[in-house]
């Protein structure tokens, strides 16, 4: 039996509704996938995670292998049993971290040397060490390990870096054990449409479980981003789930479902809630901003969410003010059920067929200058 | 219909169990009331505040007059509309936090005047004012300003200051308005038998709806706290019920429901939580310590807290060294469950007239040399 397969239910022009048969249950796509970087989606508790309408959860290898390390993981039952979270888990590689958070020491084609950001330890990543990591954590979607290049990367050194990508991927799908998870491919080649196609061309020889996009929404224009995830995807093997890495922008999650991206993973929803910025069908709501102070309506009238059910903004801004813990955990509930509502939005569209109209109407609130014109941050 | 009503069902000893009648429903005695300083016990859900077992929450007027203001929370609806709690409040008069938190600039016969900690704004609270604000908040249960002398304060000043908190008391009375919730006395005079039997003798010709004890377990030592609360609690008025403020270690808790108390708060439990100290029956344990990392173990073998059935010490101690969120949360679940089951213990064990038997048990537990021994902290 496959490790994953992605069964395509419907499809409306480009967009494509589906469901993902992983070891752990079905997850429904287009899915986005709430990032749990240590162990815990931040300030949730997994019932809720899941009550939100969240069917798949993302952990970060680099930070698990940090502290409390993956063999401590291992030995307490893997990440599932250890956080409470029965569904299905993908982790990334933490090559990720390695490029941006740690301090690369160097890079060869063996692999990666760096410093824990945490205590300046010495470490070292390889193709077949990040795959050991992931399956000592149980993971169930594990990542290949490829280089971040750093944004700005002349076209010579991404056209190198995407071969040698594609050398680690071949060598990650060896290391792989029986009992590990899926594995899957990240397209790299920055914003040129040829190296791209490099790149999938390498992957495509692999057989891996599904493939990524990365290097995306690094710093490129957002009209490129688009044309590159446009171009890509068709490319891409058949029957295979498409993702797209670090994407979480209502209006973006939008615009790449309809360019056949079927999951997606992103800080931004739950770290905005943390920072008091609330997501609505008519844009962010900044809850600092003094003209709520007294607001009695929730944060978006007819929500149904937890948190606007019970509570008003002015409480909310209060909480947030006082840097209360509840602060965090309703404004992240929320935030988690507009993106989670827009994905489920999204696949009943698919499934009717009217994925244009969907998109064009909830594109238009995004931008309405609304009664919420002042509170657009 | 009197504003408060407390019946007594049940006495064992001089431990004496009850039902206390709010004008929100009913508390059972001896109980203890979780501290929602802010308008919200710290990282908790109403729901799941009750869900543990807690009948009545304390609100802090101080903080809640500072941020986000008597005047704003009453134009919300009140504090029980505000943070969603429909159950009973009681709210202290803010003058601890003025004598304790604030910079007290001056205080005199009508009333005292302080700098906010918060941004220095020059503010003057009085025994009616603090009523005022109190009935702002919709409270249930309100408490008099009085003043609470600096630990170690000399006899005679606290003999002065005693009289003038009665002056306040019966001021406080006067100033209530016919929807003011009930209104409680404080019993001072520091460690002192006769100052307490002055200060209760001059609140018992005053018609308050119950007593509390003030001024204690400010650095007086245990066995002092003791005699004065054996000393004070039979002389007062019958059928009212006895508030010990700011007492809440499990074995005072236990004590002091022998000396006839009836109702406790107080921040321990909920601040250890934070701080990754966790309460059990044989003592607390320090889950910063090392010797967790790799401990399967719930919290306390047979707990049936939402934490301790689902997370281990490994997972709890891993969140709290990342300093996530979720350890806040889970370790405050925890010992609010712990202390709240000490008091539904203590309930029963006085309605079956056992409780020298059942704190003797308690605390024999709390101060064994178990399994748990290396981690008393």
């Amino acid at each position: 039996m496959a490790r994953l397969r992605h069964e395509i239910t419907a499809v409306s022009g480009k967009a494509r509704a589906g469901r993902l048969h992983t070891r752990r249950g079905v997850v429904d796509t287009p899915a986005f996938m709430p990032v749990g970087t240590q162990g815990t989606v931040k300030g949730l508790l997994p019932e809720e995670v899941s009550g939100l309408g969240a069917q798949m959860i993302l952990g970060n290898t680099y930070h698990l292998m940090l502290r409390p390390g993956v063999v401590t993981v291992d030995k307490l039952g893997g990440l599932h049993r250890f956080m409470n979270w029965p569904g299905p888990i993908l982790t990334d590689s933490g090559g990720f971290q390695v490029f941006s958070l740690s301090g690369l020491r160097s890079l060869d084609e063996e692999g990666a040397s760096f410093r824990s950001h945490l205590d300046g330890q010495l470490l070292r990543m390889t193709p077949e060490s990040v795959v050991r990591a992931q399956e000592l954590l149980g993971s169930d979607l594990m990542m290949v390990l490829d280089e971040c290049p750093p944004p700005g990367s002349q076209r010579d050194y991404l056209a190198a870096s995407l071969e040698r990508d594609a050398r680690w991927a071949a060598r990650a799908l060896a290391a792989r054990g029986d009992k590990g998870g899926a594995l899957l491919g990240i397209v790299q080649g920055g914003v040129y449409s040829d190296l791209r196609a490099r790149s999938v061309e390498l992957l495509a020889e692999l057989d891996l479980d599904g493939y990524a996009l990365g290097g995306l929404s690094v710093g490129e224009p957002k009209p490129r981003m688009m044309e590159v995830i446009e171009g890509t995807t068709p490319q891409l093997p058949e029957g295979k789930p498409v993702y797209l890495m670090g994407v979480g922008e209502p209006a973006d999650l939008v615009r790449c479902v309809g360019l056949g991206v079927d999951m997606f993973d992103c800080v931004l929803p739950t770290r905005m809630a943390r920072n008091g910025t609330l997501l609505t069908s008519r844009g962010r709501l900044n809850l600092r901003n003094s003209r709520f102070k007294d607001d009695p309506a929730p944060v978006e009238e007819g929500c149904q969410c937890p948190t606007c059910r019970h509570y008003s903004r002015a409480y909310l801004r209060h909480l947030i003010m006082a840097k209360e813990l509840l602060a965090y955990r309703l404004n992240t509930v929320h935030n988690l059920h507009y993106i989670l509502q827009l994905m489920a939005g999204l696949r009943r569209a698919i499934a009717e067929n009217r994925y244009d109209s969907y998109a064009r109407q909830v594109l238009a609130g995004l931008e309405s200058p609304g009664q919420e014109r002042v509170a657009l941050t």
